[in-house]
């Protein structure tokens, strides 16, 4: 997967070292599949995050919500907080499908616990969502049990950014969004830790944008001309990392990753569900029974520093990737959206592209 | 709707006046509707709570949501949690059909509101569950749209309790349980409100069984001498009112609903997903435009106090209700659940049920 | 320290097995010290819970919060739940002192650790309050820093309950309240744990009182006749293991304790502040420095439910405690406040006390 | 007072019309006063932010509670998140004198209510707090009643921002810090409000800082070249306004004011208590008695976006305010922090400054 990204641009975000692949992917065992849906009306599709190699059901996560704009369809979030695991991958789609993808979540993790002898009844699928209404016919619900099956089939470590799967009909900070991500090294003691992000963006609006600072959108405002121009839409920011951490520090780590939209710009607009959901894979919770008292490995309160460093990091590359990858879509009712990188350079981007 | 309630045995649960009904569609304008899908290998169904007589997508209700014990899988609390409002009627089902029950919901909204000349892009439904799988063959999950119209079709203010709609398949306090509703009248100043509850009830060990106090569930326990005594299960606590409250009021009222809970003799066990969500009929709020600024009438808060004790009284009676209203049931599997009805009377209610 | 309890009454709640003492203290390490303060206007006091034998500044103890009402000034609660410890003694006092006696913690943490070459410059004192001020002149803010360090010389593990320390004063269900404990004990594997709750008691109305389901309340209200009986006041309940368990799940076991509450009559009053606050003694986190990642033991999940019966229990047995030890009380202003004791045998009584 | 701010130095920040001062007295009613503490070993004060001209406690306003970071000693935020109140003005100081400050204001309360014929036992003072230990000697806790009814007579509209009452001895991004504060207007159907912010700003590392999207600190790092260069300390940012808003829609106004602290370069490092508190004086609640049902104007939902986007603005104005009119300070240890407006200009603002 060759895609041209940010840093490709000659834009350097932060001052972490970056994982190998820089994406979700280097926390070692997540992969991310989409199933984009993409003829008549349709410009959708749904992705999916696996959180490990083996059944999430049976080997479950750590893992920690943190709400900053509840204006959203997410589901699943109230066991995942009661609890603290995750245990199915999480699959993002469009808003109203939902419902449907949920039930394919319970489904296909039937079928998985089936094949190993479990038979569970109660199962807490994760669905995040963005509205991508005004490029795709949302209302009719196009993405089903197959597409999140085909989904799963294409997981892979070196995924696709930009406007594909869940990512195909979103639209950020005025220009074509989708889905990026990032990923930062941690060095603890003489350890060393990933954490990636996993963003699907639909927020902002272009005249607040920034590419590391440089309040770019004005210019793009100017030559663009949209015919209106709100902080509309939501974002969905997943974080994955191999640090020791309990749900409580996981959710100090979601806390920040908001920093990193604020920085390209966003105000977390009214209209935007701004949700943040990680887990970690430095511990494997059974099901059921196992030993009455386990012992879990937890990192010291104050080294979560550098993960609030590397999640602002990776949530502000994230965005930015999932624009500079996305394509030029036209939607279902004509509208045209522009893609990042069709517009690049532009005042105060274009001594870097000369890097 | 003529069923022996808990009262109708001389059981006197608390000292506030009750409604007309002593139901939760005492409140004016909430209507109740069940369909009980019972057949081959499933004893389960759907309840719909129609919030007010008008399409609540166009016309929302002041909303609140308190997770007591998040172990659950209710789907749309996200929503009314960060706005303050409901959109659209509650569903309840058996667990693992929330996702469906959640997609027969936007179908219905989007239906309703096409009729009314709205075109919404973006529906929060609300879907609560407990967990029928003992009875009821819970992962092939039987209930789908269909299921969903007509209980929106059977939609009354003089609904049947016991072990109909989503009550079908649940188990309370090691008896058969279902759905039970109570409602308490207040007064303040010279106005007369009401406020109502139903419950879903799938919690609690036989063991622990009090009614009004009396630790009757011992005796029953001996009597009886079931197999297995878990607190597992979950409740779902639904309250509606038509007092002028705030979402946070109304969320200082649900806090107080466990209070019923405890005194039926439940510890909120750690299976048991314990959500409480209400609404307020007093303030009707636009989807969207209308005056910048409206005005909106507010309780003053030490008159909450009212609010509080109605609605541990109407928790408590309506666990009981639905317990004496359900009838035996045997599962799919053979087993075969007991009716409280069937038992009376026990030692600790004798003298009662002779009044 | 000898003095008649609810059990010696012949009254017994619940099923699982209590500890040496019945009391917090049999939790390992924990000591509860009080200085009564009553003199001139003043019936007032200041009890201090030590979470361990060690300085708890430097020996960090895991902790959580559950605020149900939050009506109250308790302080120190904010940092607790960001970063799941507990790090001085708590303090509780009457409601205007709090500002004191935070100080008051500030200065004998700061000794404390000085002597032990410590230097600390931020320390998160916690303090909870109850209103006292129907018998004591509360304006007048007597409880300073000599009182708090008579608490602490007087800490021990045989520690007096009913109206003595910070429950000099309070107001229970309309009697005299104050100090009352309990625990029980709980195995897992070949372990057997401590769970110990000490209740601050100033809530509740008399006519709602209820002992061990029986609803006594309403006969004494008969008896006394008080000029004005709300549930107004507040409660505080601490509670203490040395269970293996994090900070999420210690939320979980203290969103139980109102379970006893409920059972004593409450309706968690609009006026009170009920606030729960525990600690586990099992882990010990030091203040700086250490390992980059510490190992720490976790309960199982679903061993949670036994924890969950026994602050129920604890809690229900902690307000009666506090009821039947503590003594008639005159106020400043005049008002006598009747002891349970001095009213016992009553009806739904008189059987047990044969015993 | 006439200090040069960040905006006669040529950055504008944001896009919305200011108010008359730029300061969260524009917001009508709103006073703040400071007093220094400035002799010895003290480099420290306190704060005082007045929300109305009338006492806060018989004219309580709608407030609410953000807590980004609970790592700090805040006190008061119990019962303003419970019941959706202010009722004493609001305090500021350093981390370890908050309990005397919080004594202070229960007694300056007290007066006031009793020259006002008015006799509470009940009140809730909130205070918050940096850490001002490396330029001050904080143990010893100098801020007492005297200062507090220092600053008290010192409020006025036209209040100093820099190194003054609580700011005196706070460091911001590895400069002298303090106290900030901006102001914008909404227009809102054919009514202009005002939403006003205060920060009192300790938090940041001189490497991340931003003014305006300018990496700026990584230039001043260089320059200065400090032995350490952490995240530590705290912000507190107060957010007042004219707006009708309920408690709920306030707390999503202050959820966004964190945008603000991102764009200046925090990345919310573990050590930093931020903490948003905020009110509204639209609704004047009185605190006790009154008409059982009161009317509310409440803004229209959407309409918070001019709310989100002027918090934003305001908060990074507000801290780059607290550091361009800081002054050089020498600390109790002579530490010397240097003064922003004494480094200027340079690279990224030297065009700037020409204007």
């Amino acid at each position: 997967m060759k895609q041209k990204r940010i840093a490709d641009y000659g834009v350097q975000i932060g001052r972490m070292p970056r994982g190998k692949r820089n994406k979700i992917t280097d926390v070692p065992g997540v992969r991310v599949g989409h199933c984009t849906v993409d003829h008549d009306t349709f410009r959708t599709g749904v992705t999916v995050i696996e959180p490990g190699p083996d059944n999430p059901f049976a080997h479950k996560k750590v893992a920690a919500v943190h709400v900053l704009n509840g204006y959203g369809k997410t589901l699943g979030l109230v066991q995942v907080e009661e609890l603290g695991t995750l245990e199915t991958p999480i699959a993002l789609t469009g808003t109203l499908n939902v419902g449907l993808v949920h039930d394919a979540l319970v489904q296909t993790t039937l079928e998985r616990c089936h094949a190993e002898g479990m038979f569970p009844t109660s199962i807490n699928p994760v669905v995040g969502e963005c509205h991508d209404g005004r490029l795709s016919d949302l209302a009719r619900r196009p993405v089903r049990l197959e597409h999140v099956r085909r989904a799963f089939e294409a997981a892979c470590e070196d995924f696709e950014e930009g406007a594909v799967g869940a990512g195909r009909g979103m639209i950020c900070h005025g220009l074509k969004g989708g889905v990026g991500s990032a990923s930062r090294l941690i060095s603890v003691g003489d350890e060393t830790f990933t954490l990636g992000v996993l963003a699907l963006t639909n927020h902002g609006s272009l005249a607040d944008l920034r590419i590391d600072g440089e309040a770019v959108g004005k210019s793009l405002l100017a030559r663009l001309q949209p015919k209106e121009d709100d902080d509309k839409g939501s974002v969905i920011v997943l974080v994955a990392t191999d640090l020791p951490v309990t749900d409580r520090q996981l959710r100090r780590i979601l806390r920040r990753a908001p920093v990193g939209l604020a920085r390209c710009g966003s105000i977390i607009g009214h209209g935007s569900g701004d949700i943040m959901l990680g887990f970690s894979t430095a511990a494997d919770i059974a099901h059921e029974g196992g030993e009455p008292v386990r012992t879990q490995r937890v990192l010291r309160e104050d080294l979560l520093e550098h993960a609030f460093r590397a999640v602002a990091e990776c949530c502000e590359e994230s965005v930015l990737n999932s624009l500079i990858c996305a394509r030029e879509t036209v939607g279902w009712k004509g509208d045209r959206v522009r893609a990042l990188a069709d517009l690049w350079p532009f005042p105060g981007q274009e001594s870097d592209t000369a890097q």
